[in-house]
């Protein structure tokens, strides 16, 4: 697992005074960047090799604008070419939200989905939740 | 169903040539707005009285910036105090992502779900998915 | 001059009830598709030949969330090279914003500015305000 | 002066491969917060009270997704009711925008500008760039 600390802009709230519910994807994938490294460690586009299946969002409590946020990552599941990344946030020692995303091991050149290479998925394995 | 066409902007596409994943949710709430009229006509602050407990969204095909978007919205489910909004994004004839939404009628002032009033209820009936 | 509509989202709006600063520069970057297709009329990405060198905004009076906007775009000088974009915005006949773009004709491989081509040029006089 | 880190997002670029423009007034706004806090400590709604006027925004060099970026927040001009924040934006020690924002002294309830405090305008004196 790891933490990711992000301090919420004035412009990721809304009307309601809290952090408005399109920011979570955005903070999960800024979030999953240390992920985006194992599979294209210079991060360039014309190498890039994941997309997103599908996002599952829960949002447990409102979020607030003025503390910091954590984005705790880790990997829930790790299929044949693709994986499901787990992602909590957490406000003052509060769990706020669980995002689930499905990213695929992709070709953009073929368009069609990749068998994980081993020696990635050999770094995702230590990345699993207990 | 209704449906709402939106033109992507520039900066929805992300460094892949299409449009990025987060901006599939600040879509589907710009085209919930006649939902959110239902509950609150004036559209006022202090009188918001839902609030988002959980998306899905499945992501079926790539979007493109040219091509303008339409997202249709109905309504899969009511429940006692929330219901579930199902929104498809096509392009190009082409349907491009699912998207539900659970929303619940909510008290902020309160901070607890509140029954669905009859009067809301009946005008959410129409709008059921077929 | 041409003009868009844009109904705000939700997302657009910021805890002291009205659109954020930051959504304006994003609107009006929607409302310059029409000049993005004289200089790229596929809006390919790797035929991309502009690029932002500055922006000016003046924010006039609070914008709403309710009211759709209106975005109306003109050409208020025109360069060797480069040229500059004035948009107003307007909400129930109000002038909320006006924003300064100044774009440049630019070769992404060459990394330097171009001079405007004669055929461009003489689609965007038209557009010069009036 | 001071300094705020930033991670790109992934969201944050465009096609093109660069971060996209309308994300540097997000980031600065995101770097401002030390500000805010000098007028509303609590960083409260009801007690905001500044308001932005105006924004400039010059984009040196194009701003790459992989490295982190540095915002450096100044103040320039001290007002009678307004002041302008310089801030700049660097990426691998290279210099890629400059922003100047004029913040107003704002009371909501009243809707129009009032003089800075002297307590606060106190605080913004050392923080003027030298």
């Amino acid at each position: 697992m790891f933490t990711l600390q992000i301090t919420p802009s004035f412009s990721d709230t809304d009307m309601l005074g809290h952090i408005n519910n399109t920011v979570i994807p955005v903070w999960c994938e800024t979030a999953r960047r240390p992920i985006f490294e194992l599979f294209n460690p210079g991060l360039v586009a014309d190498q890039w090799n994941l997309i997103v299946a599908r996002i599952e969002m829960d949002f447990i409590n409102q979020i607030d604008f003025k503390p910091v946020v954590e984005v705790k990552t880790a990997i829930e599941r790790i299929g044949n070419s693709s994986f499901t990344v787990i992602q909590e946030i957490w406000q003052n020692e509060l769990k706020v939200a669980i995002v689930r995303s499905v990213l695929v091991h992709f070709s953009y050149k073929a368009n069609k989905a990749v068998h994980l290479p081993q020696d990635v998925r050999s770094k995702l394995v230590p990345l699993l939740q207990s």
